[in-house]
């Protein structure tokens, strides 16, 4: 399949199996904001449990927090954001599409046939320049004193909490605190789908340590988040890790990486860790005028801790593991015909929904019966789907294309008792199919919680 | 304790322990938000979590979605909130404090002497009327076609969506659409910690049914919620339905109940459930032109369907816990003398913390290994905490103090064998505290995972 089709099948998939629509679909949505239908929360919830556990609960060394999307604007003056987080643009003044200036390598306007008839070439605008931030007021004026801004990153509620948080939970450094949260930019041009949208969730962790020591943290975080991505099912192979050279990094970064991903729209940002140095403590010590040093006991001296900060999107995440995940096959069905196959190979831990639940035939009580009870089991601990309809062939299918790892069907043998092998006559036994290769084995229901819980890890 | 001092209490321990800080603190806040400490966030993740479990994965008539917090303008006309959503206010013309109009008893200033010298009992001002949506515009220009809102309620990216979701999940009536995610309100007052807020989490369910059928499941809900609170640690008895009467209804509820809980200023509402008729599908049908019906298979009809909201808050939950779970004792300490305890009686599933994890003593190098290993073992199962500082009455104060239910301590026997007892001789066991009793078990540490599990039920 050629890379744009990939994409586009990946939207079209989401749509109609409740993963991705755009926001406000009824009244023509609202550009560059979209919503996660019934499986793409579940999809999203899981993304965000492996990065929590994996940041706070496995480590001594990380305490999480949870801040809010409107703050004082002062925040946003210390940051740089109020003077400094702008795009700059430019307009064809032809077809009157608009770009970023930093995205175009054109001198005139650059849109291809395929979208609009005869390669445009028209001439562009003097790049004009937009801040990102969406502005709001808090308070029944509207008024400059009562202006301020949703957050375009979550990392300034943790830098404005540090010493709350240093001291109400005893940490010592090097120690980090990890955030997950909505973010918001104005962007010029959102686009290719859940990867640059105006509203979108972040993972981030501002990670603090000794002023000499955060050019050594930024390589174990490099690695260590690598490690997560190989975890959530991204092959190892398909990250690409970059440095990003002095003229593109952050002024105040004195290093950046950037995990990259070969998305069907090219190799892209997955996630960015970049040393900041004490930039952001010491500029919201020096604008709140609280002091923000940290007494260091071992090294008996005072200093503005450094911070790494490995920051990843959910959006994102989610968008690289529906790439990475989706794949089409051929295979003989039932009936000795071929058939195409599409597979969402999500790692167990990730799925969506991690068994279907089905009788093999619908008008058989006995079965529907057993598989109901077998259903009302097994979703106290996992997300669990129960199906009685259409042929089995085609439950399966439906399972495969939303990426299911597992399918417990109750059949004849269920009730009567396993016909032939090492179970023969044993009754109360499913068979548990495996999505990738459609392979099954028979386990008694008394074992399933258990036999599942193992595959999942 | 009075009543007013236990808020205070509560306040005062959020900010010590790291539950609850005022958003950008060091700039000196920003009114009626709020931010959440390491332990304040997981107390959300796990009131969440329960929610969600309880309505989404335990349920076969339910499923989730996740909206955004940007819309598109039209949905706050459809839905009214654009005209309608406004609080009146009034000013005193003396003191300048500012009041909602429903929540004035009194013709003249009622602020009281506690907080302001000398009853004030000011003029009043007319009643002015306020939109309590936050405005931004979405893309470049700041022109009236750019404008939007915050979303001031869930529900409605359920309603615009419901077609999308019924679609792609094949789901049948009666069913329901559940979220959790931020909500805005330009609150005129904001007020009692975080019960009413400008920036808040809501966990909403949508559930749609036969247009007959929804004064039958307005009742069923009702007695839903009330045992979920219960599940979550809120005795029945502090749980208080109301019937909202007709005149206090939102005007296109037919019927309205309210759950009430005693919070320290008063008795107030922790969750409505109304049954909302029709009203907003049929609005949302109107405004967007796309038809919003639902066609019946068992009645071989098409309707609007009717919709059932039991819509409950994030932050007044955990306040009502935190409410409900506080308390003093004085007890005798470990050298004989009188001690205050401060226990935050929180059910297991809720504490934000399950296990503290001791060695006896810092200084012995053995002890402190092996209690390094159980929390190794531990902490890959429940949030889980190490402390080694303070003697072990202190240690267990401090995690009584933030709801802990478990404490694990190795000590000598736990090196050396038991001393007595029906475990005489045994190694590597360790002793299990609890919380409530202050009574110790001891369990052997390849049994602890299990043990503890099954007292979190």
């Amino acid at each position: 399949m050629t890379e744009l089709s990939l994409l586009e099948k990946i939207v079209a998939l989401c749509k109609r199996r409740g993963i991705i629509f755009p926001s406000s679909e009824i009244y023509g949505g609202i550009n560059g904001v979209w919503d996660f239908g019934p499986l793409g929360v579940e999809l999203k919830r899981n993304i965000k449990e492996s990065w929590w556990k994996a940041m706070t609960q496995l480590r001594t060394d990380v305490v999480g927090m949870d801040g809010s999307i409107l703050m004082n604007r002062e925040v946003w003056k210390a940051s740089t954001h109020e003077d400094q987080f702008v795009d700059w643009f430019v307009d064809c003044k032809v077809c009157h599409a608009r770009f970023r200036l930093d995205h175009l390598k054109e001198s005139s306007c650059p849109l291809k046939p395929s979208k609009h008839p005869g390669e445009c070439g028209g001439e562009l605008t003097e790049p004009r320049r937009f801040n990102l931030l969406f502005k709001t007021y808090v308070g029944p004026l509207e008024e400059e004193s009562a202006l301020t801004y949703l957050r375009p990153e979550t990392a300034q509620s943790i830098f404005v909490q540090f010493k709350n948080v240093l001291e109400s939970s005893r940490m010592k450094i090097p120690f980090g605190i990890a955030q997950i949260g909505k973010a918001f930019r104005n962007e010029v041009n959102p686009r290719n789908f859940i990867f640059r949208s105006r509203e979108f969730e972040q993972m981030e962790l501002e990670y603090f340590v000794p002023p000499d020591t955060g050019l050594q943290y930024i390589e174990q975080w490099k690695e260590e988040r690598v490690r997560w991505y190989e975890s959530i099912g991204i092959a190892k192979e398909h990250i690409h890790v970059r440095e990003v050279p002095e003229g593109e990094r952050a002024f105040y970064s004195l290093k950046t990486y950037d995990l990259e991903y070969d998305f069907p729209f090219g190799r892209q940002e997955l996630e960015g860790i970049a040393y900041r140095t004490d930039f952001d403590l010491k500029q919201h010590q020096i604008f709140s005028g609280k002091p923000l040093e940290y007494y260091d006991e071992e090294r008996k001296c005072k200093y503005i801790p450094h911070v790494v900060e490995p920051s990843a999107g959910v959006d994102r995440t989610l968008l690289a593991l529906l790439c990475e995940s989706y794949s089409e096959e051929e295979i003989i069905g039932e009936k000795g015909q071929k058939e195409k196959r599409v597979v969402l190979r999500f790692s167990p831990r990730i799925a969506p929904i991690k068994i279907g639940v089905f009788p093999l035939l619908k008008n058989k009580a006995e079965l529907v019966q057993k598989a109901q009870s077998v259903f009302s089991r097994l979703k106290v601990h996992f997300k669990s789907f129960y199906d009685e309809s259409g042929a089995i062939g085609r439950r399966y299918r439906r399972m495969d294309e939303i990426g299911t790892p597992f399918c417990v069907t109750i059949d004849f043998e269920t009730l009567e008792g396993v016909r032939e092998g090492k179970l023969a006559g044993k009754k109360d036994t499913v068979t548990v199919r495996y999505r990738d290769s459609m392979k099954q084995d028979r386990v008694g229901i008394e074992e399933l919680v258990d036999f599942i819980r193992q595959k999942i890890g």
